[in-house]
């Protein structure tokens, strides 16, 4: 945990408390054999058991990614946490550990960047996956870079689809774009239970590290759904210069009944929710039909040509990859 | 290289066309054995050479560590990514490559974002450390958080220092406090010679990533001075329960010239630049005297105590570890 301030207005002695106090909560989390120092050095050092590594990045920042009023600091110290692991997930990679380079405002409250801790330090048990270190630095808006280390014997790669693969789905969607949705448009006051469930969805996703490695020697391809299921997807068709056919009725069955509530009562598709909502951070993979896991939901097909498209009864379109209802 | 971008302004296509041309620019750097899988997927995937790696982020953030109007993008991306990798350099290590997590107004001119990446990719060549992923997210204000991972066979801890041991100063100290006083004080119409070389220090440091390899084998402790050397001793003394005494006259002597011109010049001590300053990138180290490398400078002793002392002929104070001038 370092920092590197410069003409600042607040005392360095208060960053310096604050990494003192970091470093107490985050040493609970690392203690295992691959850590081989956490933080309080220059750097961390690891001892991975295996040769394959796989390294993600990730940001949560604030008035892009949330608003502080949306959650608690602890939700925000877990969404974040869990956001940069689902990579690791979609990889089919085992955590090993991450550093956290933290952005606070100088005025921020002590409950907040504790409880933003507090979050990632939970998160990081329930993962596995201490934060072994990190960076502590000022800025005028909070914002939380976490990047994450995990091993992999055959990582899961976007660039693997074949033709004639199934495409898989695995985990809900669309919850958490309702949930979102409700966030930036219904008072907390109007809420029902459903939207409340909806909300929490999208303030406590878990990485689905476990089901990520029930992929591997089973998916020929993966990714992570935080963009939205159609422009992942995208990515896959396009890594793997495939086209990748999605059954409209087969991801309406994957929307938990609840997001289907709230998107009627907020006058929206939840179906769009599921195609360009992300952040539920559920895995898209593709795979030969007798090798789909149990856990796996088959929500299309892998075929030759390009982009991703989307069958409903008779009808077939191309959907955009990359769009974002949130733009509108 | 992934982004997660949310109700933003920006149409998402933008984000992906910046996502493809920095794909394109950093693939030149990184085409060597260890890197698996560079930018394209969820992570990057990595087979280092040796079982112990060492793990550090960094962060550099507009109107706390830069303006805008001190320095050109690619400077800004040089020196971030500089001061990631001595961090690496202070362990020992050798630099195995870097994801960038780059955070940018909506409205930043393409110029300037081109030029950071181009600062960093020049960085990652130099120092032969290659951007093999990222992450890339709109924000109110440019921050760059590089994390950077390299091999080490045995990593140069700050605990290490022993009783005995001398002080080592590898790299010139104050110039670039300097240089950021000038940016800071003085128009740049009215910049000399001395003042204009002060400033290049400060802009474009270099990571010692030689010096911290020769280091290994001969130092007992090291740390990077990214803090000023006063408040990086404080951590050696600290990690290691030791007392480090400076000899004065030691560190004037690592002083460049321009530099204490500089100082003289806005009326300041140069020791003070040395002491508090940061940001050369020097490295600081503690080992046997025997075993004392050519490039490395004797600036002082590890005593039994604790604490940072400064020794000037007769007198000898306690000197307050992490003091920063710039914040008075």
């Amino acid at each position: 945990m370092a920092q590197r301030p410069r003409h600042r207005e607040a005392p360095l002695t208060k960053e310096f408390a604050r990494i003192a106090w970091l470093e107490r909560l985050f040493a609970r989390t690392h203690e295992r054999g691959t850590v081989v120092l956490g933080i309080g050095d220059d750097a961390a050092v690891l001892r991975p058991a295996s040769r394959l590594l796989v390294w993600t990045t990730d940001a949560c920042v604030e008035n892009v990614h949330f608003k502080l009023s949306w959650l608690s600091a602890e939700d925000l110290g877990w969404h974040s946490y869990n956001a940069a692991v689902s990579d690791l997930a979609a990889m089919g990679a085992r955590p090993s550990g991450a550093l956290s380079s933290l952005a606070l405002p100088c005025s921020i409250d002590r409950k907040i960047w504790q409880g933003i801790a507090r979050g990632q330090a939970r998160a990081a048990k329930a993962l596995d996956c201490p934060v072994i270190g990190g960076n502590l630095t000022r800025a005028s808006e909070v914002s939380i870079h976490t990047t994450a280390i995990g091993e992999a014997r055959r990582p899961l790669r976007r660039d693997g689809a074949k033709v004639g693969d199934e495409v898989w789905l695995v985990g809900g969607v669309g919850a958490a774009a309702a949930g979102l949705s409700v966030l930036m448009r219904v008072p907390e006051a109007k809420w029902n239970s459903a939207m409340r469930t909806c909300v929490n969805v999208w303030r406590r996703p878990k990485a689905l590290v476990q089901e990520g490695l029930g992929l591997i020697g089973k998916a020929n391809s993966a990714i992570d759904i935080s963009d939205g299921l159609a422009g992942d997807a995208g990515h896959i068709a396009e890594a793997s210069g495939v086209s990748l056919v999605l059954d409209a009725e087969a991801i309406e069955s994957a929307i938990p009944t609840r997001a289907k509530n709230v998107s009627s009562l907020l006058g929206c598709s939840a179906l769009d929710f599921a195609l360009t909502g992300g952040e539920d951070y559920a895995l898209l993979a593709t795979g030969k039909s007798a090798r789909r896991p149990s856990f796996a939901r088959r929500i299309g097909i892998v075929e030759r040509g390009q982009g991703v498209w989307l069958e409903s009864g008779q009808k077939k379109v191309r959907i955009r990859a990359g769009f974002d209802h949130f733009s509108r």
